[in-house]
């Protein structure tokens, strides 16, 4: 058993090299670019402890981790584009500096060599594996188009539960396929594997809930961003969906016409409005309801509750910072 | 043994229904439009040919098929955007209707389904097919990649081997691997995979060659493309780049002139210039020649030769077209 620093080393002496050829040197540098910034390589690790709760780690417990870790960097470069994004992990982003058709065509090159890395796996559960990954990875471009349909709606015409559904999909699923990935590799049973997608997908939304929460009432020093950035582009966020339910009616009034305007102390008064009708007592709440879940998945896994530290402390170190 | 138009048929009962879910509608609607507005289906084919010249027809050589031709429609999709291209098979391309945002994740999503259709093969020979399959489709991208470093270049800076090498990356080595995965399927040996595989590489090139020579001098009305349509937008072709190397030097400065111009009488100039340098000769013996190491290749495929027949009638089909 690897504790979470220890797996993050083992997978980056393997992966922290150039994935790609030189030539063509646009197409290739485009793709390394991404990998080169950083991250923290969240989802490989996932697989790798997945394995590791049932079995001692094996080689195909890398492949995939490398596999769902270009999946997740092919996402960032080609929502990159689609959201107009200049920056990335504080460095330009990949369209930005190589354009939109070279960075096109990195994240489809990227998204095949994920295939080269599943490839690599033993016959026996390689059906079991694409399939669960291809899940996976279609229920991302699922989420990603549905985020983009909601990006357009009035937020009141979106559903709170069609939203958690949108961002189970678009960022959580990915966890929880890592996880389970790994799991199949372990050997584990069919309802073990149940269990730790669930963990993963309950984590993935706690996790978001929070990143909203800390995106309006982090400190700003901490937490590395603009406060209220969501705010000033009225994204859709967990935070301003709930509030236009609890709010009233003069609350409502106000919030509407501040998401119709952009006055100089927006951020602070819908942050006002925010917290009088609760929204902030609310996601706490929510973020916790959900973490729960998942510490109830994670403790119906049937194997000794020591060989779950690392899950653990990994839920740990992502859902209870403050930055 | 099936002829062309039999396979044709045999495909399209299996393939000529909507292959995706309808939510999210923009998505998947996007990913239909490309398969709705036709195409030949040349590349399913030649997997089942290529399966047929050894065996009798397998189910794994419809998932091939499958798996070629939407990956050949995921290229369209995302090159129309890179290319800024509005019409295709005339209609609209996909981007132009529904966005450039969703149909990138419309190609995105339709390249994952790639690997669906490539999961569904026996173990026996997966490891086989995805990788041949990703080698093809790798160097597709390094094609591209290259097709759009060579548009930025002066014509006279591209070599032609360069340039050959670029096309059969981009046009031929799906043709290639789609024949040589059915082989695979058919339980070819080494031998003939590669001849197979060489067959249909110069048969793309030989394709390639006569349909820059029909933009530039085939009969419009048969054609169905604007006569010298590649010459208005300066596109670098085989008669282009040959062109520049046959013609004496007051033939190459009035090309390059013409090049950096655009005067009404452009294309009638530039196509007497072809003529009187005989690039178009040329192109017609380059086109022969690499017909004929197709067919060299194909003569030295191991089987009766009675069993290419189908494969002999579709590279006439292709190269002998005057439209």
């Amino acid at each position: 058993m690897h504790s979470f620093q220890e797996l993050i080393e083992q997978f980056g002496q393997r992966f922290e090299h150039r994935q790609f050829p030189e030539q063509p040197s646009r197409l290739y540098d485009a793709a390394s670019h991404i990998l080169e910034i950083g991250g923290k390589r969240i989802r490989p690790v996932l697989s790798l402890m997945g394995n590791e709760l049932f079995d001692t780690l094996h080689d195909d417990a890398f492949h995939v981790g490398a596999a769902v870790e270009l999946f997740h960097n092919f996402t960032l470069i080609h929502d990159d584009i689609m959201d107009k994004a200049p920056i990335r992990r504080g460095k330009p982003t990949v369209h930005m500096i190589y354009g939109d058709s070279a960075a096109i065509l990195a994240g489809d090159v990227m998204l095949i060599n994920v295939y080269e890395k599943l490839n690599k796996i033993r016959a026996h559960y390689k059906h079991k594996i694409i399939a669960g990954f291809n899940k996976a990875a279609i229920e991302v471009c699922e989420g990603q188009q549905l985020d983009m349909d909601y990006e357009t709606m009035d937020p009141e015409q979106v559903r709170y539960d069609d939203y958690v559904r949108m961002i189970g999909l678009k960022t959580s699923v990915l966890l929880a396929a890592s996880l389970q990935l790994g799991a199949v590799i372990g050997g584990a049973g069919e309802g073990n594997q149940e269990h730790i997608y669930n963990f993963g997908k309950n984590i993935g939304i706690a996790f978001q809930i929070q990143d909203d929460y800390l995106d309006a009432f982090g400190d700003p020093e901490k937490f590395g961003k603009q406060q209220g950035g969501d705010i000033l582009v009225n994204k859709k966020t967990f935070l301003l969906l709930k509030a236009l339910e609890l709010c009233n009616p003069a609350q409502h009034n106000e919030l509407k016409t501040l998401l119709a305007s952009s006055p100089d102390d927006k951020v602070d008064r819908v942050l006002e409005i925010f917290k009088s009708c609760k929204a902030d007592v609310w996601a706490e709440k929510e973020k916790e309801r959900f973490q729960e879940k998942a510490f109830e998945s994670l403790e119906s896994i049937a194997v000794l509750s020591s060989r779950k530290k690392p899950l653990m402390e990994l839920a740990n170190y992502l859902l209870n910072r403050q930055q």
